[in-house]
């Protein structure tokens, strides 16, 4: 990016020399690639096309047994965030409009609901089977939304979740992909943590392939998928780039897409360029790979070594239980609070209004530093406390951070007996 | 910017030598100051605090006789569309609210007024007085909303014009702020042109530093400006880079705009380091500064000489005429159709809804390849037709465009005749 960003650091004595030659290859033709090197100009609002052509041939390689070959048409690459709002924009008109969203979910969604005017019709995972879901319970909330007078347009699927950490089994998905057909719902699939796989018996489908996969009428199911520079090996979250893929959306409403894309005027080019290096990484032969394999594996296989460990260390706290944590970048541990300690919050929220689980984390924060998110900021079950903490921070925080949560939560336990 | 988003070319051997040395020390200052080098990071929502200094301190620079001091809290570095965006998010609930804007207008503003639902208020730019106008005609928008139920809450002024290249004079500006006042409307300035300024009777003053300057209560007039690197002398509209003042804006506000920015969780980074580079250009002694100075100078010589020129040739044409261009990087010429054109092109618009002037345009397109935008993409007084055209070309091809244009519109004035 950075030679793209500035060809003339090339032209040094002695640069080119010092870099792996497909590193300098590939920003030669990312530049000849964006307008002769007018990396400064703006591109499509949907992105560079060239960028788009490397995100289709990255789902190409990714769903190899699909039918349908991507199309870069059909992909808007102006980041991950941008997308969820053209898409709330367009298909919420006012609060007869409902979208469904998974309880606990990431706020983003509530947000733009929000502003758009729209219904949020929760559906709620299931803590007790890995925080997978029933399709039964889905269907009674769209029941009910109806009853209401309101029109499920989106249902929104997070897999690898946020924050639960789940992974969905492909038997789950199809049964997501029936129910979004049989009541043309168009399923928004969250996929931006789809290179964070953990659990030994959990992969990741793509919904695009697991739709493409199965019988008509269902694999006419609309669906548009999301992913992100924000997450996976890469990280890089300032960056601001992503895309979103429509299969089976209807020509009129991927025209309406564009036209709200184009009131940016123009994705964001670092951006672009951070979602076509994450789509097009080295390859056996490259100069670059051995690095690139080697730091890709290092930081993967960390975050799966502290994925175990922060499960394991978090079941081991009296008062705490958590699901393993199969995807993604977070816990969502559900933490048992003494009667007499929830009644104290009550008291005290007469006066604030505090959730139990957010006095709880701050009281966390006060006694010992550790700052985790508390369930109530991502919904959860009524009468259910969590909080959410990553996977993140290294081994020796992350252990002196899980001493520290047994400490506060057994002296909370034991006060509160 | 390269040097910030990849350190390790600073430790390639030769190049730091091959840089100038304050380059290497801003990018080493740079990198320190966002998060020591986890520039991949999310930042603030509204940008890394170092950039928002960046910004006040390039505000008080410009501003120098303004008795208050820019505070960086008071910025929002997210780049100027996503400021519209905000504000206008904010500020409009329904079609009960309405944003003053100037016809002809740049269209990203009728576009996310609509998007929010609220009620678009033109006044317009009299194009005998140089695009100026009079604060009598605004009175009477305002009376004609107040008629419909509509309150004003938004006024919105692009100084120097897009699409009309105008730079307003001070007295008028003080007759903007004064109406503001007296009708409790928020100024959006837009001035992202600020640094383009051709006419030589003309000097760009911020509405900001005018606001300041006026006594009380004037001068507690609520004003949100906007700065773009899109424009000027930098012209990197890709990078998505920019932000907005608040000025005089009640903390309440304040916090929702905060909030509404936190949606995106974080300003692109990129856009943030161009927009520092904007803000804070080499100064006299550093050993880049004669290239900046250079380079700078080049650029806005060069718009200056071609916007006098294009001025110039445009007038020379029949059924042409041009105000000057006296700041931005459009001229935005009045076309004469004669009468016998206007009704073919009525008869024709039966089948396919093409405004006169937006034929006119598609048939110079046919017949020569020169594009020009048809003045009725940013509204115009009914009966009178427009096009825009820009500065940016070389000057051959500018003198190619203006022939091309001549030859073209003789033949409609004589065929129409």
């Amino acid at each position: 990016m950075a030679l793209v960003d500035a060809p003339m650091l090339m032209a040094l004595d002695g640069v080119v020399a010092q870099l792996p030659t497909d590193v300098v290859a590939r920003a030669k033709t990312y530049l000849r690639l964006s307008g002769n090197g007018k990396t400064g100009a703006y591109s499509d609002p949907a992105g560079h096309l060239w960028v788009r052509e490397a995100i289709a041939s990255f789902i190409a390689r990714r769903d190899e047994d699909s039918t349908v070959a991507p199309d870069p048409q059909h992909i808007i690459a102006d980041g991950a965030t941008n997308a969820v709002r053209i898409i709330m924009q367009l298909l919420i008109a006012g609060p007869s409009d409902g979208v469904l969203i998974p309880i606990p979910q990431f706020p983003l969604f509530t947000a733009l609901i929000s502003l758009c005017g729209g219904t949020v019709a929760p559906y709620y995972l299931d803590e007790s089977v890995r925080w997978g879901f029933n399709v039964q319970n889905l269907e009674m909330s769209v029941q009910k939304l109806k009853d209401d007078g309101v029109t499920p347009r989106i249902m929104v699927v997070i897999n690898p979740g946020n924050p639960t950490g789940q992974v969905f089994t492909r038997d789950t998905m199809e049964d997501v992909v029936r129910f979004c057909h049989e009541h043309n719902i168009i399923l928004l699939a969250d996929e931006v943590y789809q290179d964070n796989i953990y659990g030994a018996d959990r992969v990741f489908h793509s919904f695009r392939k697991v739709i493409l996969s199965m019988p008509s009428p269902y694999n006419t199911t609309s669906c548009i998928s999301l992913h992100s520079t924000s997450k996976g090996a890469v990280g890089e979250c300032s960056r601001r780039g992503g895309y979103m893929e429509l299969l089976n959306i209807a020509p009129n409403q991927r025209a309406q897409m564009l036209k709200l894309c184009s009131i940016n005027l123009s994705s964001n080019f670092n951006g672009q360029v951070m979602t076509a290096l994450m789509c097009s990484p080295p390859v056996e032969g490259d100069e670059s790979y051995p690095l690139f394999r080697k730091e890709y594996d290092f930081i993967l296989s960390g975050l799966k070594e502290r994925a175990e460990l922060l499960t394991k260390e978090l079941n081991s706290i009296e008062g705490i239980s958590c699901n393993s944590v199969d995807g993604a970048m977070y816990a969502f541990p559900q933490i048992y609070l003494p009667p007499k300690y929830v009644a104290r919050c009550a008291a005290l929220a007469q006066e604030e209004e505090v959730a139990a689980d957010a006095r709880w984390a701050l009281e966390l924060l006060e006694a010992t530093g550790v700052v985790v998110v508390p369930g109530s900021g991502f919904l959860q079950q009524q009468g259910t406390f969590h909080f959410r903490t990553t996977i993140l921070p290294p081994q020796d925080q992350m252990m002196a951070m899980t001493s520290a949560i047994r400490a506060f939560h057994t002296k909370i336990m034991e006060s509160y007996a």
